[in-house]
């Protein structure tokens, strides 16, 4: 059978590669060959792809003879490494890591945001960071309408951000913690940092590592990435970034300020009609977004939307997604879907 | 012995009442006698006090008889229905409720930052929303120095804030969730409100009832109250209340716009110098305030501290603090000690 694509997934035992080659299956992406890839230690291991089985192999160069397409979601370095190599031999890379986002040569993607970029594309197509996603997915309908002209936000990230380690660490905390036993730290907030504190019960104001700026990297990429996506390098964009005890589910409690007058009534109605959104929108009815609600969704929830009682152009945002689904693999099977209906 | 007050403790076995009465012990207020008030229905225990057992009674008009200060935590329409019928027999109420706050008879307290205010008290002294206090208790130094134009804060709060059923719901709901159980929700986000759900491995943006306003009763608590405390109608104040699910402390992502230039080194400095400030600031060296390390702990920590990348008088702060203290007990009897240095 000559149909679809040879599709290779770099990461195929993480929390991200796993969800892609689910999505491959449920999406029904044109597969010719899949090939799932990871490190020496994973490879032998078998994964089912439509009802086959398949044995996972180490990624090394020549794994992409013959690739079409290869997702990357193995870390910053792992791209860094074979990525080129990708390309060299004929594949699209889509990258779900930082490697390549803020590179002028690759196009950083959210499809319903900024599909046309996808064309510009050398070899590689980043996917932007999961925070970024669903903050630009729920305000471009705003952008479009209204333009932006400043956003600030602070984040409530779920630990699988951090990989799967990240929630094996919340799960083990909290079994500690229900046991009366001591809580063991030793990855949270970020694997390779030196300090590593407790996540269960409680909050920690650190994702990714720290710059000589006061800011983290994680807030640093959303400030960039948004500009980039947006195309826009006037925007006004500020982060803080926190992680929560949660699962899945990322949470973003955004203010933005807005180019020219709005109707909150046309604001609701807007992300109403736009897909891939869902607005849960009144608190006396006690209706809002949850992390809990939105695990193993691919929508980008919506609510809490109020007026600034100072700023008329001021809005207030409340924006859940699931960060391992909208926020990366889902995203990433889109911008490939995109690709091959653009003709890749 | 005559030195001393004749103190009640309305709500004696609340989550801030018991802190209350631990605090006016560990400070050594001088109480001539303590008068433990409840509802009917936990009348009859006993606390203990000072080494000595005292009966814990019902409270009723009647039991204000001879009382010097009655310290209210049992509720907004307790203290609706008996501060004045404790005014009303000669005591000065320091109330720990909503109930008075926004009263413009009443003084909004935070010691270190309007003591004055206490002078003007009509029989009762309000005490501030605990998501209040630690944030003006933070910005005063910056105040003083500089001018402040605006504040949008959002809100990472524990289940404390909302009373003891909210702790026992949060732990039994990690029990349930380690043990593989169904998770009962029957009291979050809001023990009154219709709809309650899971706060474990969540977060839910509703913190006490929600307005028609679309803002909910707590962000207009610290939107009002700020103004308020800081004695400024000018400041410009917008909050997002969200509960985490953490025991103990709240946490706060504040950004502010000053009135004039700064300098971050002397931001640092000045907060340093502060009576009940602890200054935890350095990403690099992943020191930054957290609730657990907050817990049990009166003062206000602040870190994270960075000037905003497009706006150079815009400053990025994160406070933490334990609210059943500085947030509650603490400022309560705080204010009970600034009203005995003033001569009540």
């Amino acid at each position: 059978m000559d149909v679809g694509y040879r599709v290779a997934v770099v990461g195929a035992t993480g929390a991200v590669g796993q969800q892609m080659l689910k999505f491959l299956e449920e999406r029904e992406f044109p597969v010719r060959e899949i090939i799932p890839l990871s490190s020496a230690r994973s490879a032998g291991n078998q994964i089912t792809f439509m009802g086959k089985q398949v044995e996972i192999q180490e990624a090394k160069p020549e794994s992409f003879t013959g690739v079409d397409i290869a997702l990357f979601s193995a870390g910053g370095n792992i791209s860094k490494q074979l990525a080129p190599e990708a390309v060299k031999r004929g594949a699209v890379v889509i990258d779900n890591t930082s490697a390549y986002r803020m590179d002028t040569n690759v196009p950083l993607v959210v499809p319903e945001v900024n599909p046309d970029a996808i064309r510009r594309h050398n070899g590689i197509i980043a996917n932007p960071n999961c925070s970024t996603i669903q903050m630009v997915a729920a305000l471009k309908p705003l952008v479009d309408k209204y333009g932006l002209e400043r956003i600030i936000v602070s984040t409530y990230q779920a630990v699988s951000g951090a990989g799967m380690e990240a929630m094996q660490e919340l799960e083990a905390q909290s079994e500690a913690w229900v046991r009366g036993d001591d809580v063991q730290a030793q990855y949270l907030p970020v694997g390779k940092a030196e300090k590593h504190y407790q996540m269960a019960f409680n909050v920690i104001p650190q994702v990714d590592m720290g710059q000589e700026n006061n800011f983290t990297f994680e807030e640093m990429k959303m400030i960039q990435e948004t500009k980039k996506i947006l195309e826009d390098e006037s925007i006004r964009v500020a982060a803080t970034c926190v992680r929560v005890p949660v699962m899945r589910g990322h949470s973003e409690s955004v203010y933005v300020e807005l180019k020219s007058d709005y109707d909150l009534a046309e604001v609701r109605s807007l992300l109403h009609q736009t897909d891939g959104i869902i607005v849960q929108d009144n608190i006396i009815e006690q209706e809002y977004p949850m992390p809990l609600d939105a695990t193993d969704r691919t929508e980008v929830f919506v609510g809490r939307l109020r007026r600034d009682l100072d700023y008329p152009r001021g809005l207030h945002l409340w924006v859940v997604s699931d960060n391992l689904l909208k926020g990366a693999a889902t995203n990433s099977i889109q911008i490939a879907e995109t690709l091959v209906s653009q003709g890749l």
